[in-house]
């Protein structure tokens, strides 16, 4: 007797539920777990059971980290982990400009996971208070796992990373988006990320520092300054928020034809140049400057922890000089709500161009423009009427890399005046369902962009 | 009295009759234009009223190209066109092994255009008759448009470039299918071409060497060697052609979450280094070889037109050792055409893997190895039982940088024994209309997956 194959049933290409799933959970102002009013004592619980402190040091008293001898490229003795180099930019047609910067080579995919389960019906996310240097008040939400791949392959035997097995193990959940997005390009170059969402399949066991919320909860803690943290913010971007708009402005070709000859007309070249003598930049004890005082610092931390379970350890991060401004300008047109996402070349970027927010700066590296030198915008934004700010709230950038790296993002609603339907060039009226459907792919939206389709989704109303 | 703002219309994100005509078109095995019988002599026509002449040369006999000093990269005076370079390669985790090569720089991203328009109800492709040096007969059917940047923004004062501005002025047409997407990745460094479908709005001219064809008839062409040249079938493969089939053995999501996992695993570094003194590479009077008389050679050749209109030129060309062979494995799977296609780790890619045929290989570089050594299925396609051959046609590559780069390009149904449907790490069953949704977007299917995408698409029945 032979064995006899069975021929497999094929399933549907696309999950129709899900975005239903998504939503429900998106309505559900109250879980299965932590109350939100609970939430921050809750948060505050887990800052004093681990009471990190974290000082500034000067550069000599990094452990394990130094110049490198000839590049002055500032490393780790492991050769893994970071380092800091040079970065020569040159942009040919479209946007006319060279410069040279610091910039952070982490060549390393690291996974932002975030574990889900329904609880009553409902989709509930796992969330982590997790300590990382560089954020104002060190302690905010992240994904369940935020994992560089050294740390997950434990080469540095760390403590185990909590439900890693989730996200590499097959058939320990069943994935609903997992994608390689892309980090800050005007500070990492070639960055990208493993955003993932699974949903768990079985009982998950609960430790300290995490906790189960819904969407609708989530969407509430977006509302308030430094809680969820930017890994969260693009992990929840991948979502598949459902959409019930009809239409848009342009058809999805047309978007990605816009997109298509963006791409093509900025000739960006970025080269690897030694750290040591970079142009305009000065290296002093405590910290690497630009001459003008602008963009960012390039600083070293100690970080304490008052707990003994936990290793202290020293690190460099970058610190950006002034509070940024992230912003998408809105319209609704044709009953629907657009937004004025820009086409932005970011030096680091492995393509050319993505697609972010409106306006992405740090007003301060600009405050010495005038007129038409501004950029496109930028003053719309910080004059906005607050009868016209539909969201605002201010986040900060990863703190394992970005010491203070806040900016305040906000939706702002524009009048046919002040952003036409015909924008100037590099800039498109988008559906945040079109954002949604690219951000199923890389390199399409900056991470900018998603927190801010994050904080987006996070403002509608869901029944 | 104020203007009023009129409100426009939101049209529908995708165009859903476009499949149906896409469909119509390829059904249409007759067209309004040259007849499929006539076409040879038509091509052949094209062929006497030019005239070209390829020879090789020694490099010293290059015009305008010289072996620069110090790198002893061979670039043009111009600094433009293209440059051959050395490549250093690892890779890490997934594929252990590092190599050196000679690569082709060419930053620019330039046009693969086809217009379409309605003849009788019907969608015609404008094809063209273009002579490259490096095709083994000269002359194939090329797309529309096939320009570099430097052609078509006039740089070098060449002759215009036909049809040119139905690709880079809005309003001349509709776009049908506009992508970056990514050349020979073992040839070329961080290559991509600008893919384009425009229909034309209004009246078309007819110039000489131009042809308009149904999709029909342009699939009985693809069942002939060397007549469908590689910007053609690339350009083909972005035909959002109809979804008829019912599900697949992998969800999109799925599907996605692999390719995720395939890019994150591998650590590929490429790294430019000088063509002078390049290990396992030695330079000659006329070619640049391996070592082992492997891979590809660099040559030079003289381009003599009989034409007085057209001046001639010499280049460089790679031309690789052999005949390749690139075969898709194919089964039926729940009653649906399924793909074991395979993520491939090429140096020049811009992003690690791309999803390439089950096969892709130049048998004659692996006739040393044996057993498990030999890669996979490449003995079962070279091996396969003629009644399990779906299709075969020699193909070759870009005329305008390889010379003689001819490959058999093959399906093949397999069975249960040989293709599992659980196959071996970095590979996938996808169906085609899997393959078409990845080939919106750049940098998931690599130029022979793609080419194989036109040949699949060509040997359907549509109705």
């Amino acid at each position: 007797m032979t064995a006899r194959a069975v021929e497999p049933v094929l399933g549907p290409r696309q999950d129709s539920a899900l975005p239903a799933r998504i939503a429900r959970s998106a309505a559900a102002t109250t879980g299965a777990g932590l109350r939100t009013e609970d939430f921050p004592d809750w948060l505050e619980g887990r800052r004093w059971a681990h009471r990190f402190q974290v000082d500034r040091i000067p550069f000599a008293e990094l452990d394990g980290w130094f110049f490198e001898q000839g590049t002055g490229n500032l490393v780790h003795r492991s050769g893994r982990f970071f380092s800091v180099e040079g970065l020569h930019v040159t942009t040919g047609d479209g946007s006319p400009g060279a410069w040279h910067q610091p910039v952070i080579k982490q060549p390393e995919v690291g996974i932002l996971g975030i574990l889900v389960k329904e609880f009553d019906g409902v989709l509930h996310f796992l969330m982590q208070a997790k300590m990382e240097p560089g954020n104002p008040n060190l302690l905010q939400l992240s994904p369940t796992v935020q994992a560089t791949r050294s740390n997950y392959t434990k080469v540095h035997k760390g403590a185990d990373v909590k439900y890693i097995e989730y996200f590499v193990s097959p058939g320990r959940g069943r994935v609903l988006a997992d994608v390689l997005q892309s980090e800050h390009g005007s500070w990492f170059l070639h960055k990208s990320n493993r955003n993932m969402i699974v949903e768990a399949v079985g009982d998950v066991p609960l430790y300290d520092d995490f906790c189960w919320l819904t969407l609708g909860q989530i969407a509430e803690l977006l509302h308030r300054d430094n809680v969820v943290n930017m890994d969260s913010r693009t992990v929840l971007a991948c979502a598949p928020f459902p959409d019930d708009t009809a239409g848009a402005l342009h058809s999805d070709t047309e978007l990605l034809s816009w997109f298509t000859a963006e791409r093509s007309r900025h000739d960006v070249r970025a080269e690897r140049v030694p750290l040591a003598g970079l142009p305009g930049w000065r290296r002093g004890e405590k910290a690497i400057e630009h001459e003008d005082g602008r963009y960012f610092d390039v600083v070293a931390v100690n970080v304490q922890a008052g707990s003994r379970e936990v290793a202290g350890w020293t690190q460099p991060l970058f610190e950006p000089v002034g509070l940024g401004v992230t912003a998408f300008l809105t319209r609704t047109i044709g009953g629907v709500l657009h937004l004025l996402a820009h086409a932005r070349v970011e030096g680091g970027f492995l393509d050319t161009v993505e697609l972010g927010p409106t306006v992405q700066y740090t007003p301060g590296n600009y405050a010495h423009l005038v007129g038409t030198d501004r950029p496109p915008f930028l003053d719309l934004v910080l004059g906005a009427d607050p009868a016209r700010i539909r969201y605002e709230a201010v986040h900060s950038e990863e703190g394992g890399r970005f010491l203070n790296a806040e900016s305040r993002y906000l939706v702002v609603e524009a009048d046919a005046d002040q952003a036409p339907l015909d924008p100037p060039p590099g800039y498109r009226w988008v559906t945040p369902a079109q954002l949604t459907a690219l951000v199923r792919h890389g390199h399409y939206v900056n991470v900018q962009g998603r927190s801010l389709l994050a904080c987006l989704n996070a403002m509608r109303t869901y029944t």
